[in-house]
Parts: structure tokens; C-alpha cells; sequence
């Protein structure tokens, strides 16, 4: 860890935690996301950030508080302003959701690879294996699913529907999402994610959920 | 790896190679679908399979070796047995996937977990970092993208459609099977699974493809 060139300027920026904490959860995620949870060491969350081992775990003791850390403050607050958000705001469900997808088509394109939903990664590398981060994980799937079946409630085909159909209808539009997400990753094309945006459109035109 | 008890009799049953490539390939396929790919040693392959590292790794020169055999002689067979025969001989198309789904949840709920499915895992896990297995996972998709698509041109609604809107349909159906999964997988719940389920029949009939 020593530099040949003498110790580094105070590289573990003790007089800013939260700036310490954010440039950590930001690698964190990334790293995460691209390579998976168990591909991804604490030593190369050090080597990214140049951060101390020290430093790093006094701020997150384990691997494991790190990744629910990562989902804490990072891949919901991602759901949110990407999808939550923008539907909850949107005129018109139908046309929110064609205008969430196009953006994330778009956005994929633009950077020539698709890593994949960072919510579906982690969920299903860890949601078997460990009850927290299946909390974790799961507390964003609720949460996404809930406002699409509030966001069902406003239009006029959602007011002819009870509670449980509403939440089955928002599981829907968030499984159609998630695993067009899995095709698309697979695929490295945005193609799955197209026929899922023109096939889902026409879907919520006929169910009224315009 | 010597036993205090003296050598073992013959453990790596050398002379069935065909029952020791089966028995690795459940072992790791398993192991693969319960715990990861990147959560896997090849240590702990030799230990739930009682077999030597030189014996795997004569006939698995390499963990990645084993995991494109799982991918090729495990998880596509199950893709294969699971999904696409039963669609391609069922009498209506919407009554062979609602007939698959049923299926699917009941051996969930018998065994009182969802591991998810072995294809979505692995191609959330490995997909982007690796074009080998890349073309191994995607290799299983398109193949179930296009019996689906193969089975929609024979409904009567399929027949009103080009090949391009018959490949959408087929995988958005895969995308809503994959991403319920997911979802299940995250619940540790078969509820996504019985919510995509009802909807796309529905969606199904509506279309003309049953």
C-alpha cells in the first residue's frame, strides 16, 4: 500500500465523510453492477477509489453493509428518478411508461453495452443466499410495484379494477420490464427491450390504462 | 486430500466417464443455480461430487469449461423440457404457457423456495462479462424466442402478423416469464409468477393466439 514516492496527500479525505461516502457507494455500484457482488472484492473497491482498507471499513465494516448500503442509497433512489418518478408524473401511465423505456433504450445505446437493471442483478445474485439483502432488494421491488398499481388507480381502466388486480397489473408491467432487461443483457441489443416497450404500449391502451 | 483410512476405492469412477460427467454436471448445476457462478469454487464442486481436482480437471479443464457444459447440457435441456416442448404440443398456445406457469409454481411451492431460473441467473451474472458464455445464454434464448415465435404463426392470430411482430410477441412472453421470475426470486414468493400468469392468458386470448 506504500508508494515509493512517499505517503499521498491525505487520500482518504477524513475531513469529508460524506464526499468519502458518496465516492465509495459511486465505485461501490458501478463495480457491482458491471461485475456482480461476489466478482467484485473489497480491494478492488480500494484500488478504484484509493481509498485505505482502514478507511473503508470504518465506514462500511463489511462487504455485505457496503452492497446494502449500495441498494440503500443507490439502486432505489435509481428506480425512483428513473421510473417512480417520471410514471407517477406522466399525463398519461401508458405514455410514461413508453417514455421511461425510450429513455433507457436510448441511454443503453449511447454507451454500446447493456449491464443490466441493477436491481435485477443483485436480486438475483443475492436474494436466495441471504435474507438481508432479500429484504433490502425486495423493499425497492414493493415500493416500485406499488406506485405503478396507485398510478393504475388514476387511469379509467384502473378505476374498474379491485386492489389485487391493480397489483397484478403492476407486477405485470414490472416483469415485462425486468425480464425484457435479462433479454436485452443477454442479447447485448436493445431489441428485447423494443418489443417489449410496443407490445406493453398496446397493452395499457386496451386495458384503458392510458 | 489423503484420507487418514488409506486411499479411497476408485472414487472417480474412472472407468464411467459418462456417469461421472452426468454427476459433476448435476453437482455444479446446482451449485451454480443455488449459490452463482462467481459464489462457486471448483473446491466446492469436488467436495458435494466426492471426486479429485485431477479427474475434474480432466475432463473440466476449467471452472469456465464446466459452466459452458452446464449451460449447453443442463440448462438448455431444461429450457428445452420445461417450456418449449410442452408449447410446441400443446392444443392452443395460451393453454400450453398457462399450463407451463402452473406447473412452475407448483414444484416452487412444493419445495418452499424459488432458486429462480437457471437461464435469467446466469445471464445476469455472467452475460456482459464474458462474450463466451454470452453466446451460450443468448444461444438458449433465441432458441426459445423461436419456437415461441414458431408456435404464434400457427394460432390464427399469428397468422395476421410478419415474422418481426410474431419474434416481438415471442419474447415479450419470455421477457414476462424471466422478469415474474426475478420478482419471484426476490419475494421468495410464487405471487409474480401467478400475477403474469393470469394476465398474459388473458393477453393470449385477446390476441388471437390461443
Amino acid at each position: 500500500m506504500n508508494s515509493p514516492m512517499g505517503p499521498k496527500p491525505n487520500r482518504t479525505r477524513q475531513n469529508d465523510p460524506a464526499g468519502f461516502r458518496t465516492r465509495v457507494l459511486d465505485v461501490a455500484a458501478n463495480l457491482f453492477q458491471t461485475h456482480g457482488y461476489h466478482a467484485t472484492s473489497i480491494k478492488d473497491v480500494m484500488q478504484a477509489t484509493d481509498v485505505s482498507g482502514g478507511a473503508l471499513h470504518h465506514h462500511f465494516p463489511s462487504k455485505k453493509q457496503l452492497a446494502l448500503a449500495v441498494i440503500q442509497d443507490r439502486v432505489a433512489p435509481a428506480v425512483r428518478q428513473t421510473w417512480i418518478a417520471p410514471v407517477l408524473s406522466a399525463s398519461s401511465l401508458e405514455k410514461g411508461i413508453a417514455a421511461v423505456f425510450r429513455e433507457i433504450i436510448a441511454g443503453l445505446e449511447s454507451r454500446g453495452s447493456v449491464a443490466g437493471c441493477p436491481l435485477n442483478n443483485l436480486a438475483l445474485e443475492l436474494s436466495l443466499s441471504d435474507p438481508d439483502f432479500r429484504g433490502a432488494i425486495n423493499a425497492v421491488f414493493d415500493e416500485w410495484q406499488a406506485a405503478f398499481a396507485q398510478r393504475i388507480a388514476a387511469t379509467r381502466g384502473g378505476t374498474r379494477l379491485d386492489r389485487a388486480k391493480r397489483m397484478d397489473a403492476a407486477a405485470f408491467i414490472v416483469s415485462v420490464y425486468s425480464g425484457a432487461m435479462t433479454l436485452a443483457k443477454s442479447a447485448q441489443s436493445t431489441s428485447p427491450l423494443r418489443a417489449a416497450a410496443t407490445v406493453l404500449s398496446r397493452w395499457l391502451r386496451e386495458r384503458d390504462f392510458s
